[in-house]
């Protein structure tokens, strides 16, 4: 059974990076390809930044935005639960760091490949690759931090007050 | 005498973040006041990651593309010439850190503040802050590669292959 779109499962999700609900968004989509999140998502004109080069800035926004979407996935996973089952889990970015190896060419779709290093109470810690072909152009590792959990008030809620 | 816009002495710029040749991006503009570089941007809806709180990835270009900006800047002032004389030099992104310490409000202008950490040779270290209001929301550390000088192939030149 292929594994559903992390994002079909967000509900009202107005983000720039992986919102369904943005129509001038990126709209990012991303899915388990056996242990690893993958997301596929082609560059155009206006997410340049020099000529035929994606910007880094939106690099890093497809980044935070797979893994946010993957710290949510594999929370539901951990718990053998569906992504439409409740509680409802939402993750927000406690911290991001990208390498940038080399130009990532806008001239063919990126691969982003995103993989779970720990899972520690409400916080993921998450590894990201993103490839152009076969260069890899940039890795990343990426903190994701629990800020909805239908089932509780989360301590230290970052979008609580 | 007020310090010109850095975006201003780009040249051709298609940038996402900081081209004023890309009528869809964010077209931030970077100014000295002091030694800080100073860049105010006023989010729209388009941004937004959650209701009212601007996107990660969005926050992560706009401290990418101010820091290569200030990089540049700080290079031409190093060498106590003015942004239209030549040599010319551009920066790309050799690393980018955030740590998101809070939501940023998209209701209110952010303010960034970018200071030089270390020049040494091509490689230049910054650190920046992103403040709405009186509150400061997310702190980088960013390394800025000079990738176009004009008066030499640069070794190890990024765009070059």
């Amino acid at each position: 059974m292929e594994s559903p779109i992390f994002q079909h499962h967000m509900g009202e999700n107005v983000c720039f990076g992986c919102g369904h609900h943005n129509p001038e968004g990126l709209q990012i989509e991303s899915r388990w390809e056996g242990d690893l999140a993958i997301c596929q998502w082609t560059p155009t004109q206006t997410y340049w930044g020099w000529p035929n080069i994606v910007n880094g800035g939106v690099i890093a926004t497809l980044v935070d935005c797979h893994c946010m979407g993957t710290a949510m996935a594999a929370a539901y996973l951990a718990e053998e639960r569906s992504l439409s089952s409740d509680p409802i889990y939402r993750y927000a970015t406690g911290s991001l760091s990208l390498r940038y190896h080399k130009p990532t060419p806008a001239d063919q779709p990126l691969i982003l490949k995103a993989s779970i290093m720990e899972q520690k109470g409400r916080k993921t810690t998450l590894t990201c690759e993103v490839w152009s072909g076969e260069q890899l152009t940039v890795t990343a590792e990426v903190v994701a931090l629990r800020v909805v959990d239908s089932s509780q008030v989360v301590e230290g809620n970052p979008f609580s007050g």
